[in-house]
């Protein structure tokens, strides 16, 4: 664990890959307590939704609204979702600080996602990247390379094909890289084998891991991308997300979990874990009946953590 | 990873470690389909039980029965759980492969859990040793040091008191020892530095990872001592478990997740999965009601997975 890091970002993605795997609609009072609760927490980097077309996804339909929320909170790193140019466009007026585009490693996750080949995806993302250009915007450009572990859809995807797009997508211009377990299909050694690849090509641009927990190695992939220097990692509040377009692909790890596991560690997260459980406990109640995950909601903080805290207040 | 193994066993102790958090009492019958259900999904150690007192866990009363019936299975090797000579006797007895002693870091787990200190702990294992010697026996003797992360009576628990006892056991004769995280508190960082400075007074002694997921950490857990060369770890059917002294320590890793994680990567832990979830289904139906944990059955296997096996076969 030579190069791993004593301070991690966890952004929260509940509130765009969390919601939109659910059909009801969050009320956009609900979403804003959310933002201001994570953000009371301590958590400073939120995706508060995605700029894809309402009829898509109306649970996400009030993106704009919660950006310029999210914007009045100090300090807070607003990113949003955008599938195409036009999302782009909405989100460098929406001023949110990072617009993050999901890139498939898979051929048919990409058609059936984006209608697009991986490669038509790299063609909009220059344009994206022209547009910024254009605008003066300074929004930041971050890429996830989804289903980059394998696909349910088409099944096995190639290491050599998502290393590819990380190349062409860096030379398209884009400011951060990441790499997504979008399926749950990730195991430790996938992770290390595939990250190490990526960061040869993209350095310190390699920026992000996103891994489901779909089939219970969400955490122990997140510590095999941790122990090769990765500092920030996507998480959703109870461990809601999924993908509308993966079957079965339910689960980003939990960010209370994932706070957990730093703070053990003693790797800084900025995470209060008391008001973050405070905060699910909220948010499980307006979301009853959906299936949330997580365990240590549960059981509660260790007693040797208790300790420590009470002695440092 | 570099002194990570390819081979790994993974014992099955949801008969002992899982049924004894469980007040129902499993009849002995459906203790013995699921002993062979798991002979059956390629598991070749399995704790079939304890020698306690019947009155103090009456769940595990049929132990001596069901040695017997494990030992007529080829190749299953029979561990049992022992808390004092009286117990290490019946093991030997019962013609038992293996019996297993716990030994508390925590002094006030060790009283709570056997009304004895470490230290008279440690004298009892001099008898067992000297008991084994006298009888000709083979039954192996292993002990588990527990609460080595933390107790959730005591708290903390000194890594350097861990490793005293663990030397102290072998100096008393023992042929392996294990460490255990009975209530959950381990994070990978502490799994590492306390099984890297185990590792140096045990050496290949060191042959047992016991972890529970209490906090959603096990997996990760079971990670950091794989990738230091451990190679045989604990885990319970669909995570049942948790210790009767312990408060709120329940949910050992699950096996199945357990030997999902390690076919993920190309270890071989001779467990076929699908059998495994049929027998989880099972045993699931016997339990109905009680607290039952794993991931991996929502989900089932990958695609990726499922293609390989069919070509397999």
């Amino acid at each position: 664990m030579s190069q791993s890091s004593d301070c991690v970002i966890i952004r929260e993605v509940g509130l765009r890959d969390g919601l939109q795997s659910i059909a009801r609609i969050l009320p956009t009072e609900q979403k804003k307590e959310w933002i201001r609760g994570a953000w009371d927490a301590g958590q400073r980097e939120i995706e508060v939704g995605s700029f894809v077309p309402a009829r898509l996804l109306p649970q996400l339909a009030d993106t704009a609204e919660l950006v310029a929320f999210a914007k009045t909170l100090p300090g807070l790193v607003v990113s949003v979702l955008v599938p195409n140019l036009k999302g782009a466009e909405h989100a460098m007026e929406s001023g949110a600080d990072l617009m993050l585009l999901p890139l498939s490693a898979s051929h048919a996750h990409s058609l059936a996602n984006l209608r697009k080949t991986p490669d038509e995806v790299l063609a909009e993302i220059a344009r994206i990247r022209a547009a910024r250009d254009a605008a003066g915007s300074n929004c930041l450009l971050e890429v996830g390379i989804s289903t980059a572990f394998g696909c349910t859809i088409q099944g096995r995807v190639e290491p050599s094909e998502v290393l590819r797009l990380l190349q062409a997508a860096l030379d398209a211009g884009v400011d951060r890289v990441g790499l997504a377990d979008t399926v749950g299909y990730a195991d430790p050694r996938a992770v290390k084998h595939l990250f190490e690849r990526a960061l040869v090509i993209a350095g310190d641009r390699l920026d992000c891991g996103h891994f489901h927990d779909t089939r219970g190695l969400g955490m122990a992939n997140v510590m095999a991308a941790f122990d090769l220097g990765i500092t920030r990692f996507d998480a959703s509040l109870a461990g809601i997300g999924g993908c509308p377009h993966a079957p079965g692909a339910s689960g980003n790890v939990a960010s209370e979990d994932l706070a957990y596991l730093f703070a053990s560690m003693g790797v800084d997260t900025g995470i209060d874990i008391d008001r973050l459980l405070t905060l699910r406990s909220r948010v499980a109640a307006w979301l009853q009946g959906e299936p949330l995950h997580g365990t240590l909601w549960r059981a509660g903080l260790p007693k040797t953590m208790q300790r420590a805290r009470a002695v440092r207040s």
